[in-house]
């Protein structure tokens, strides 16, 4: 594939939400076939199509197979991929689609949450060496008894990576509806900086964080396999977003993103005899029982006695709460308390990792704002503190104040 | 297979046209798997999801590639698959879905119009042999190198014959919004009888002069493979009418349907010369051109000059009227004339090779009420007559009463 210019391009359900959409995009295509890319292109479902057809199972099952939402769920993409092949070929552009069958996207059997295994590129490299470009299905392949599998959320933005990585190229651009990566949420920041370079890992910190940008999974799919993710918008020309590995980056921020999350809730569990291996029995009865905790804390009081806190899902809080309670009967604990009204506000940025005193300042901006912190967590780029909710919006503007509006000057 | 009692239904675009209709389908099935039957169920698109699906097509182009097209189209029958599955689950019966591809419906790669060459059983014979009904999307197939095809007009009936005949089965039931085959259009007699049985070959003739319950394709194939098809109505449970070979056939009327035809035009050459092979060159000229000829009758007139009558579609009228007009140069025929305004009335029953003078009653019945005939083409088991448009319900009651009514009595 040497002699091959392969570009990726993954285009989004608003890119191709309309019959006028699909046209942007072919035009878009065409001009990079003029600058001499063999271009392979993933497409998602149009617009609403997913949600209409998961409406469509639950008029007749509250529970539906995997097997059968996958094969439901993979005729979107299917759609999107022929029509985007007629309208390459309206304006004079060879183009050929393929499902993920077609191409031998190999997953494992895990319906609605496929990974893929493999993908034979024989297929893609033929047809783009016919001069053609390539439409693929995104979020789809087959396990090996050919049963129809889905990747999940991000889905199509995975395969897009899992393409560039087969195919040996580091160029990867994901069309989405937003001009970029965003250094805070811009409902909250009134003029938030675009980036033009952020981590594999930072990306990560803030999706996992609450901006919904990218899905974490197609992140460190391009991490492992070391390709570029150009986030950018496909309702413009501008420049967007580069994932990059950190050593390549050329500017790096102290802190590159705010983020809350405004999605959980908080459950702390009081006065345990203080054991070891209390924590770690607590994650695994909620592994077992799929609620997904986010942060966790530990606190040694008097009386040898800990508090545990702890944030779930929202969606999830009755559940943790049952099993919390029953942990607290097991353990001798007084009581578990829970609070609905919670935010996580996180800064995000590897410049952390080579700035002192970033904890601290971050905790005196929210201090000199009356914002009082309820849990605190960090790990290498990130610090979250748990706030009460009605502060979420000042303490994101207060951090993007000092720490990136001041940093841009 | 020979162990499992096998019976293959297909359901039709109205059947499966609602999650309601789905869930009526399901409780179908179930009766029969109650019964000790091994279904095997073809499912078409979902009411108009086809016609939606050339919509958004046609916003792209004008002339899409048949290629493309397939793709699009046969995601249709793969919502239905997934959904009757779903609906089938819900109510305790396990089944699972294939696509075309999955079951190996092996075509040749002529898009839009492919032909089945083979269907591998081993994966549908397996899964019923594990106490599950085979829900396939019907309409659909790959060409040998895995692009999806689709099977034209009538597809998903083709696609349950070609089921029933490869698994070995002779019970075939094409689920419609009809209730069987009719000794007339109800829309134009009153109260036509219902057919208890038809032969492949009045079926086909019917088909070819305008009754629109069965595609010609379907019953070919089910004809060639003896498979008896049972068109009944999904909307509730009474018995349909049998297509099958006739000498099974308990009763066989002298005419069992009375159809018109109104999409066709005329078109007379005059006064050609007569020689060898005028109606020879005039098919073939028409069939490069890919016009349909329908009828076509030649007569002598004086001088030893002929004049040349047929009959295509409306929608042709235009371009075979350029091409007769090229003939008539070359032959030095003196007009081309044609006529929109007419009706193909046509009389069909296996009965009429053992009955004399059906013919001649069919050309009494009209005359008797004024209708002049204009042009008259006769096969083994049919009569057709061109007659102006105006007199074609007139028509088509006084050859109904004749016929049929008066030997129902």
């Amino acid at each position: 594939m040497l002699d091959l210019k392969i570009m990726v391009q993954k285009y989004g359900g608003t890119s191709v939400g309309t019959a006028d959409r699909i046209k942007a995009v072919a035009e878009r295509i065409k001009r990079y076939t003029e600058k001499g890319f063999s271009v392979v292109v993933v497409v998602s479902a149009m617009g609403k199509t997913t949600d209409e057809l998961i409406a469509l199972a639950s008029q007749l099952t509250r529970n539906p197979s995997g097997r059968e939402m996958d094969m439901l769920l993979s005729t979107g993409e299917q759609v999107s991929i022929s029509l985007l092949a007629m309208a390459l070929h309206e304006i004079g552009i060879d183009a050929i689609s393929y499902t993920g069958s077609q191409i031998r996207v190999l997953t494992d059997g895990n319906f609605s949450r496929a990974k893929i295994e493999s993908i034979s590129t024989d297929r893609i490299v033929k047809s783009l060496r016919e001069k053609k470009v390539v439409i693929v299905a995104g979020f789809q392949g087959v396990d090996d008894e050919e049963n129809i599998t889905t990747l999940g959320r991000g889905g199509s933005d995975t395969s897009a990576v899992a393409l560039a990585a087969v195919l040996g190229t580091r160029d990867c651009e994901i069309y989405t509806d937003v001009n970029g990566v965003y250094t805070a949420d811009p409902r909250i920041i009134a003029q938030p900086a675009k980036l033009k370079e952020i981590s594999y890992d930072e990306m990560l910190e803030l999706a996992r964080l609450g901006a919904a940008v990218l899905h974490s999974r197609s992140v460190e799919f391009a991490k492992k396999y070391n390709v570029r993710l150009h986030v950018r918008s496909s309702f413009n020309y501008e420049e967007g977003t580069i994932v990059m590995p950190k050593e390549e980056m050329m500017e790096k921020f102290v802190i590159s993103g705010v983020t809350a999350k405004r999605d959980e809730a908080k459950i702390t569990i009081r006065d345990i005899p203080d054991k070891p291996g209390i924590a770690a029995r607590l994650f695994t009865l909620m592994g077992e029982n799929r609620v997904y905790v986010n942060m966790i804390v530990q606190s040694t009081g008097k009386d040898n006695r800990a508090s545990i806190s702890l944030t779930v899902l929202k969606s999830d809080l009755d559940k943790a709460l049952k099993l919390c309670e029953t942990m607290r009967k097991d353990l001798g604990a007084s009581s578990v308390e829970s609070k609905v009204d919670i935010a996580i506000v996180s800064a995000v940025g590897v410049g952390m990792l080579s700035s002192y005193g970033v904890a601290g300042k971050i905790f005196q901006v929210l201090s000199e704002h009356n914002v009082n912190i309820e849990m605190i967590s960090t790990s290498e780029i990130g610090i979250s503190c748990v706030i009460d909710d009605m502060y979420a919006e000042l303490a994101q503007k207060a951090l993007h104040k000092i720490f990136i509006e001041s940093e841009q000057k």
